[in-house]
């Protein structure tokens, strides 16, 4: 039996709340928000769960074994530090932290605590997404050449957050699990339109070695709800169309013959190859419900998750210099390979790949 | 009657025989190309039109009132400035040319010879391109927040042309045709994917003054034909998707809604705004006869073209920055202005509309 | 305050109880099923609702003023007409009887008890049905030529309960009250595969007067979903597609033009019309609940709810004589007006509409 | 050398007469047509083509050895049988006749005369088609239970022809090419709405043994354009959507599992099985090109055309029994076995198919 706190009930701490206590041997222990009108809300729901206004509560209390985290980002920090210390897994909500030497010092404390740090990239957690994962695992794709992810559409603007903070972890966490590769530069371009000084739309270019480009657009002022991927390998393309309620994936046996010898540039050297499309049958299982059940086993098994805390510091380096771009007229911005992002080489987070599911033991 | 001679009759060049051919008062004295098996495809169709592998005795022939160019576009500035300085009018295939320079230069001879040039930019003769124009100039729109264009789909590699001048010229010039506003820098990235060193993905930023942010994506490499061009303004939303057989353009009356002062900005101060879609009526005639049209009517009537010297100009300065860009570690690229580019004022430019249709005149 | 009881558990039930649990001024004061595993799912999530595999106990409970039935259609008419005679108002689940004759007598008993009967046809409560009936009563669409509608998914086969008592209630009842006529004459085809002698596919025409047809497809042995309804109309024409998330109506401003004099009718004497479309903003509010709080509201007020016993009977008239017609080889059946279906003229039904939502007392 | 000749050049004439022209060893020695107006557009664009308003004389000439017809359905007889009689060989335009009548004895004149008879279902000839057809006969779709055909737009209306004469032609000759069953009744419904006496929108349901059910929607007044046909088989599932560019046929693993024993058909006894979907690589070639080549290779070599005079035949014969349905109130029409019909028998027609193209001599 596992008891968790849930810190946050604003738009989506709500959620967290039904998952877990839909989990056997879960126990929901408390949830807390510093407003009282969401936490009468989660009472009318739950009456059985105990809700309070003072964080602190649960942070100090030694009953309590983890945390739930959906707060603003800017908090993040300082309330999943404390639960580390206080010896305590954690559960945050993408994006991990609001700065990488804030990601870095998590991943420190959780490994000093020797406790499960997980964050919420929901979308590794789809049907869709681990279907995409497996195919392409499998060499179905071959190279990867890019990968071009769009998600659009009319969105609430949000006080503290641009669009890049909002949307863009969702897109960035996506390329970072699907190519498992270091990247080597960032550039983005970002406008904000209302006097807020908060961006609203942006494109964030990502440069990996051996020419392969990642490109991302997320924009809160669209009229139609976009969420399209596209990813060109050298033997097959998939189109992912989260919009589609079914045929989300579609696999296309398309790509280009290389013809003649390559130093006849000026030759006429490609030519199409089409073949048959295909869309795999997607596991239509609820994401968040997978992901807090992921979570809980990896505490209970000592696993390490899918999304750790090397996963949460992937995505915010990239977001971070996607936001140091547009402060630098666009420049590119060169992705140091510090320690931490180091340590999580290619080969062991495939190790760690929910597919396989081997329980591999932190530290 | 006008007589025309056309000179390359590769992929596009039967394209403008034919729609000369159809029009009055509009005869076809000779058509050329370097391959004579391209020739008997001409003759076959149009057993009475006369055919030569020497496009100089077309360049020289006093009889022949104007010349339409359809070749590889690095022979466009030899082509075109020869036959405007033997008197005659010229019809150039985009892109115009394949430097500012150039560009420049034929701009001068058109008006030191008193002759029409015109670029073949198509898209601003569909019923599509030219209903928004009507929809964005009568201020439906309001203030254009954003142009987002995607063009892309498995497209025949070239062997000296990279994506950019084979793809974004139908994107820069409708996007220049709609905004009508004079950008201020481009940035682009780009990869080459077969060790031919010619990028075949491509994506352009151009960056207009207040907050006005346009991009481009050119893609050869992608297992769907995507055609989609996304503007928002201050009160309406447009979404043109040219695959859509029929509404390929949607009106869409939503927006955000400014609350509170501007000063509290971490307030949430902006909320949506959803109404009514509606997609007008276009007309479906073909723009490659409107614009073979619109030629020989701005020769016998002395007007300026919509898609003037001047329009090819803005369309290569473009380019030819998002090339540098790219050979520059998409560093952003500043677009001076230059006389010629600046001699084309947006009020200048409006006058000329296809739609307005006065016959100003030239010099 | 309304107390009501919900009897049957099954698959729609538990969105009924969840519905009117959280209206204001109702309580739900039992919950009966005969499956035990049932209620326990109920109680998991309504811990304060008392829950009995007895529905007697809740029929004769005189503390309860009202009914909501989610059982099987062949149990609609004993609970329903023990419960009004026992002074309850009465909700039933679509269809509202398995015969007409059963429907006229549970129409005879409210009348008698002067008690609400109404039957939940969900989809004349959605915002997109509300919406297409609004334009067709302010003239947009003119006089109607035929309604189709296709309604075909890879459905659960039932045991008891044709394709046609499944799904064409929902078709039936927004052609009814879209259409607002009395039909004359309903035939159909269907066919079983699997040795159930029950039907899985079926096509419905019903013919009212003054040639406008109509004809429904429902099917549930489809590869994909389909949910159209094509209506065309003397001015305007309908496409309304419950798959799409947005944009789910969409009226065009297409028709016919008649030219030339009746006389000839061997000239050509039809032509296209063809202008804009528009697909008006449509209320996203649940269905269900409106539904439900319209229920409550007509108790409450004494207003005779927008589908009424009538609008249930007139249902199951189109579905029985479908039945019928089957059976006897696609002949023809011809509508007799009965009494009770007559008594529900037109203009009488106008009156009662949900729009107008004048609290107009029955008897 | 075949020298054929062109009857009628109104919508559809022309077409024939380009794609004969650019066959090799095909000569047209003649394009007639009432209309002189209409044969100036054919010398415009072929000037070396004799034209003339005077059939007679093509059908009399000697030297012409096929005539391809595309008159009015009720011409097509005289038209074809004076044709037959003097010994060429014909091709017409789909309906083959406005009579079983006239479709027998056309089948016997071309008997008689050794001469080929095809008609133009251009749908046979068309990629999706045919491979529809090939994934059929592997097996791939198993014993099919229905077959469902839309085919609506905004269509032209015509003087003389009602929706089914001039639509179904194409559904009936589809459900027959790919079906190759004999179907046992046909009963049909139709309307008119604009004083024509001729119906604008009709429903065809046709019986085959078996429990296979076929319905055709044909409808000349609807908004938008549908082309959609639904085939159901015991293992897999085809959607067949005409109106897509790319990814025209999917092929659905879906279908319905058996539970339990038959004899309890109280008990749910089916169930869902859901797969993937792929769609299958069509070629694009123009089926009328291949249609054309068909004709010419069937009268070079002695073959029996895919689409001989029994498959006109057999379109005919559901057609007129549709209409005759019509006129008796929607009854149910019973296919008599008449000699001609019955002498097409389902091997005998899978011997001549297109894909196996086994010169098979008739008579």
């Amino acid at each position: 039996m596992i008891r968790i706190a849930v810190i946050g009930c604003g738009y989506w701490g709500p959620n967290l709340v039904r998952n877990f206590n839909e989990l056997d041997d879960v126990e929901i222990s408390a949830v807390s928000d510093l407003k009282p009108d969401r936490l009468q809300l989660i009472k009318k729901k739950f009456p059985n769960i105990d809700v309070t206004v003072d964080h602190n509560a649960i942070l100090d209390n030694p009953y309590i074994d983890a945390i739930a985290i959906a707060t603003p980002v800017e908090t993040h920090f300082p309330l999943a530090s404390e639960a580390l210390k206080n010896g305590k897994s954690v559960f945050i909500e993408k994006p991990l932290t609001s700065s990488v030497t804030e990601a870095e010092e998590l991943i420190n404390l959780a490994e000093r605590y020797n406790k499960t740090l997980m964050v919420g990239h929901t979308f590794i957690y789809t049907g869709a997404v681990r279907k995409i994962k497996e195919i392409i695992e499998k060499g179905e794709i071959g190279n990867i050449y890019y990968f071009d992810s769009v998600r659009v559409n009319l969105g609430l603007f949000r006080p503290r957050v641009n669009v890049i903070w909002d949307l863009a972890p969702h897109d960035v966490s996506i390329m970072d699990y699907l190519l498992g590769a270091n990247p080597e530069y960032v550039s983005a371009v970002g406008v904000s339109h209302f006097g807020t000084g908060i961006e609203n739309i942006a494109y964030i270019t990502i440069n990996y070695p051996d020419n392969l480009l990642a490109h991302i657009h997320v924009n809160w002022l669209a009229p139609v709800k976009l969420r399209k991927v596209l990813i060109s390998g050298s033997k097959k393309m998939i189109v992912y169309d989260d919009t589609e309620p079914d045929e989300k994936v579609k696999i296309y046996d398309k790509g280009i013959i290389l013809n003649g010898s390559p130093d006849k540039i000026y030759d006429r050297m490609v030519g199409y190859r089409i073949g048959d499309m295909y869309s795999p049958k997607i596991d239509s299982a609820e994401a968040l419900r997978r992901e807090c059940s992921h979570f809980i086993d990896c505490i209970d098994n000592n696993k390490i998750p899918i999304t750790d805390g090397y996963a949460g510091l992937r995505v915010v380096r990239i977001l971070q210099a996607a936001q140091l771009s547009i402060e630098n007229k666009n420049e590119r911005v060169e992705l140091k390979c510090t320690e931490k992002s180091l340590t999580m080489s290619k080969s062991e987070r495939d190790v760690r790949s929910l597919i396989s599911s081997t329980s591999t033991v932190v530290a």
